[in-house]
């Protein structure tokens, strides 16, 4: 299994609302990119401080499914529209996971 | 289920030998602390550019479990001998996620 795990932060100006787009926007990209075998994402929960705001763990059967998902339009689309336009810093790895 | 996602980025002169002491010091996390549920880890693929090198998921069933975890005298002695000394950069998000 090819795991991608990305977290954002956001720049302080970002909204209640454009943060829960994001979130929406990943609760689509399942069914938009046949790749993804596994999708789990979440907002920080703020038990500590410092943390990042966002993380996604993704996982695929392959690297190459990764690197579809990674172009796919929908994803794409999704990162420039709800992601790009706030983001303050991204922090990603993708690792061979086992199953 | 309450989820910890963190990501280490070293600095440039980091050894494979002190790299390969934060896997194995990972390794062994889950035997000295019951609280964690669960615990995938992996070095950066270097499938695309820019990432951190090593992520950390570990599954908890609360965030009380997760903070035992964190201040763990054994997770402790850890972060400050094979993460700190070598640490250019660090991520993390914590979030309630599904089972």
């Amino acid at each position: 299994m090819f795991r991608h795990v990305v977290m954002f932060k956001f720049v302080y100006t970002v909204t209640a609302e454009q943060k829960l787009a994001v979130l929406e926007g990943l609760s689509r990209l399942p069914n938009e990119i046949g790749q993804i075998r596994s999708f789990s994402f979440g907002e920080d929960a703020r038990v500590v401080d410092g943390n990042y705001d966002v993380v996604v763990v993704a996982d695929f059967d392959s690297s190459d499914d990764y690197l579809v998902y990674a172009s796919h339009p929908g994803h794409r689309e999704f990162v420039s529209t709800c992601v790009l336009p706030f983001l303050a810093s991204r922090a990603a790895v993708q690792y061979a996971a086992s199953e």
